[in-house]
């Protein structure tokens, strides 16, 4: 099972692959707060492009995430910190998402044969979710604004590492290489090696440090979303 | 002055900043067959997008070089082996080109305002006329079609590693950051390190190892080609 990295949405038709599995991947923090959203109850999610469309679900009832350029934007009650979803009140909900760069890159892909939401907290669960769909990998990094970024990538190389060494998967892809080198660089201090990373002092700024360290603590949250139709849900699978 | 590292000519307009100057990279093979050629004594180069531009500059009795998936074209006398280029029969004259990805690259970027050739045969004295130009950079890695290649990104690296360093550069830029990582993994043994990669492996099947290891020993040609309206001339800086 052959496995691709795709640094930046901008990129996704070079990688199209109908056979593939997507991992769509946006660690600080869409994706993060989408898997804390679910193993704290959420029901279902509707990530949708733009802020209109958040606020249309806002009007119809809805309770609505949204974020841009790392704040919640006005008017909304919740945004991507992954906190945020740590409350009574979002269990059983559906809550719609739009933020900078992850649920741009659900949309992406939205048309490939099945897609999930990977973060460092669910980082063992999927790598043994995509053990045993026995497909071809894409992961797709949100990054910013479609350019590189270096967590995203990092958490591309931890999955494609697991699923080389361990399960027998393959790649013969540079930026798979390149996540995996850098991921080994990076592993023992996540945290560390980020600290000059472009997103995260982007995130020090707003003093969103503690976001930072939870989305960078694996498995936390043993869930994997899966997209169907224009919801994503928990899966099934468990551990 | 602030250094970006662009992976692909597909992300470029994210990129373009009209204070840069941009750095062209395609290490196998293109810019190194480039900076090779002027080593060699070539006057000009006239990079082309496509085949039918190049049969035209033949028709037109030019000295022509046309390669399309690591082969020389039918019809053409010259591709982008390094070693085609190191034949008194190319001295002094103008050849126009064309190149899979390193002569897209060049186009996709001819509106900067400065526009340079970098592969590892100029390295050195590629970083001092970086550090007289006193600018920003912008590295544009060719890739392979449009996706990620280890070899440009290392090249990149070696070259931000020395502004940065020794030439009080920086960078704020998560790619920057990945690329010197990388290099600082790969440097001891460029060869080795790219073993595993795509296109070492493409180039390998067509019999190229010669080709490689002399596109990755650095220095071996200490000429800055420089793009003047349609032409690569070669600039006048020497160290």
């Amino acid at each position: 099972m052959n496995i691709e990295v795709c640094f930046s949405p901008l990129s996704y038709p070079l990688f199209h692959n109908p056979n593939a599995i997507v991992v769509v991947i946006d660690v600080l923090r869409a994706t993060s707060a989408i898997t804390t959203a679910f193993f704290n109850g959420v029901s279902k999610m509707i990530p949708v492009a733009t802020i209109e469309e958040a606020r249309a679900y806002k009007e119809n009832g809805f309770m609505v995430a949204a974020e841009r350029n790392g704040e919640i934007v006005d008017g909304f009650d919740l945004g991507n910190s992954p906190f945020g979803y740590m409350n009574s009140r979002v269990k059983g909900k559906t809550i719609a998402i739009t933020t900078t760069n992850g649920t741009h890159a659900i949309n992406v892909s939205r048309h490939a044969s099945k897609v999930v939401v990977g973060s460092f907290l669910n980082l063992d669960i999927l790598i043994e979710f995509l053990r045993k769909e026995k497909r071809e990998v894409l992961f797709l990094c949100a990054g910013w604004k479609d350019k590189f970024n270096l967590e995203d990538t990092l958490f591309a190389g931890a999955v494609a590492e697991g699923l080389i060494f361990k399960h027998g998967f393959n790649s013969n892809c540079d930026s798979t290489i390149a996540a995996m080198e850098i991921y080994k660089l990076a592993k023992h201090d996540l945290f560390g090696f980020l600290a000059n990373s472009s997103h995260r002092n982007r995130l020090q700024k707003l003093d969103l440090e503690r976001d930072i360290q939870y989305c960078l603590t694996p498995n936390q949250c043993p869930v994997v979303p899966v997209l169907e139709g224009k919801f994503l849900v928990k899966s099934s699978f468990t551990l």
